[in-house]
């Protein structure tokens, strides 16, 4: 199949996804939770929709252009949650727009995000659902402490057009216990002053196997899981074999024995290390690290002979799929009955 | 003017553009080289075009479908040098078809990539120009040695459709003096086979005030002097008011008195680093550091008062301009009348 594709390319299997949804819904539904995947990840109302039939509530995402992208062209997302403190006037009257096509909540970690949130649903026909976004030591957004979630969550009960929703947070890596700690806390302060705390919600896929029945979450917002990458079979949280998303190039040039240069450089692969060595996995070749990426070459490097010839192709794990995604206008989809398919990325490079 | 833009964005100053341009094209005339600006900066016909009408001969493109773009939107792009070793049947039929709209030249560094040439533009109407990469030091593409250059140049000039046009190369960071002694003993045992050696061309924006008059380069393709970034500025190559490119960015949180939140995260910055520590300058507070990026988040943290209120907007140098280019569907442009234009970026993501 690939033999046609123009190189670098992007190529996603099917397969591999459908399997990588079903293990986490799985999951999911044995710790009690609902899911609401992050779509960063894939950005295709394809994948969606599929998340959408396996069991999830609707979907995550950072940007309103990815939301308005998605929604436009998948009439299965009727619910979106952005984790993400929305601020200025233009921004807002999308927000409003966007509540008209679906049920929506939004985060706010400040009275002066909620301000803003305020202005725009003021004689909205529904309330805006807000959460408010709690920092349990990822040291990003998020207010500080249990008590200043409450007093937030204080300010939006009082605001006009806004309703609480719950508590959301993206911990630190390996932070779970630490985020539950903290949640735990803020709901109580917050029932304690008369709120009800409907959602509690968390993401992160380096933890996804760790949220449990009876833990303080009731939702859960992986984005990763959907493809892995390198940085999770690194993490021991995924195998190669769950790697859905993949880089295909081709071998330029093999100026020296233990050398070989490929046609895809940061403008593919990206430069995310995500703590790693090196820029990625050469499939089937444990001895060669990419250790050099410029914008449109990458540098293949073995200890022994490189064994590689000009025109030969190479597959990819990336370091980090998601980013990856947003590099390209299309993918190449192996579908499970092993056509492939060409699918816009619907939702990439939606900055705003 | 930046108030009405919706952020994150990319912001180019124009009127700085165009003193970069000619500060580049008078150093070029005075040590007699020949100017082929690399497009990738900038991925825009209209500078293109400025860079033209300044003195250029042509342009740089790393990929045929960055060419197409250009040369389908820009009527004075007449000659353009691609410095890739193309290679696969698809790519060699887009360069024959390119070669006909255009005066073009390409590099080769092996005898696999003339092979492909030759069978592409075998019965062409006028032969391929093929210059020979060396690798001069940045061990990536190129032949190793000016011997190996001399027999490729031969096998170049045997083959049909094809004319050797001269050598080519990418030197290493500070590797002026390195790479200029490799082609000139390639020229000499070039010269001493019997083929004439045209054009000999390096890039590279950190080396662009080295080239000197009397040297062996007949001809320079810098690419990031166009708009220069952080990596210059912390060379020494460029000054903060040299940068035309800068990210417009909002702050949406202060989660704590020393750090604050923006909207531009690696989705318009990047993870690129080249060698420095944070992720850019936030113009007019060198206290700010920008130490962590998440896709959708930058992190500001400053040792004393972060003094930012969400709504504020900040100016950020990056780290490096061109691979910011890639990531933006567009560009707001401020003139040199001070309007404001919208200009579409349409050599991004040409991956092939």
């Amino acid at each position: 199949m690939t033999t046609e594709i123009e190189t670098p390319a992007v190529l996603v299997d099917l397969a591999t996804v459908q399997a990588n949804i079903r293990r986490f819904q799985d999951h999911a539904a044995a710790a009690g939770l609902l899911a609401r995947p992050h779509v960063k990840t894939h950005k295709l109302p394809q994948i969606a929709r599929l998340q959408i039939e396996a069991g999830a509530i609707g979907i995550t995402c950072q940007k309103i252009g990815e939301a308005e992208a998605l929604v436009a062209a998948e009439p299965s997302i009727r619910d979106v949650l952005i984790t993400y403190d929305i601020v200025g006037a233009a921004k807002l009257k999308r927000l409003r727009g966007l509540a008209e096509a679906v049920s929506l909540s939004v985060v706010a970690d400040s009275a002066a995000v909620v301000e803003g949130l305020t202005g725009a649903f003021a004689g909205a026909g529904s309330p805006l659902r807000v959460l408010v976004e709690c920092d349990t030591g990822g040291q990003r957004c998020g207010v500080q402490t249990p008590e200043a979630a409450r007093d937030l969550a204080l300010v939006v009960a009082a605001s006009p057009g806004l309703r609480f929703g719950g508590l959301m947070t993206y911990p630190k890596a390996g932070g779970a216990a630490q985020a539950a700690r903290f949640l735990g806390e803020a709901k109580t302060v917050i029932e304690a002053a008369g709120l009800a705390v409907e959602t509690v919600t968390s993401g992160g896929t380096p933890d996804i196997w760790h949220a449990e029945r009876g833990g303080i979450l009731t939702e859960y917002r992986p984005g990763t899981y959907v493809y892995n990458d390198r940085s999770l079979v690194a993490r021991g949280v995924a195998a190669v074999e769950d790697c859905a998303l993949t880089v295909l190039a081709t071998v330029v040039s093999v100026p020296t024995p233990n050398r070989a240069i490929i046609d895809a450089g940061t403008k593919i692969l990206t430069s995310d290390l995500l703590g790693l060595s090196g820029h990625g996995l050469v499939i089937g070749r444990p001895d060669i690290a990419i250790d050099q990426l410029s914008e449109e070459h990458g540098r293949l490097v073995s200890a022994g002979p490189i064994d590689l010839r000009v025109g030969d192709r190479v597959s990819i794990v990336p370091n980090h799929a998601c980013v990856v995604t947003n590099m390209v206008d299309t993918v190449h989809v192996r579908m499970p009955d092993a056509t492939v398919e060409v699918w816009q990325v619907v939702a990439r490079g939606r900055l705003v």
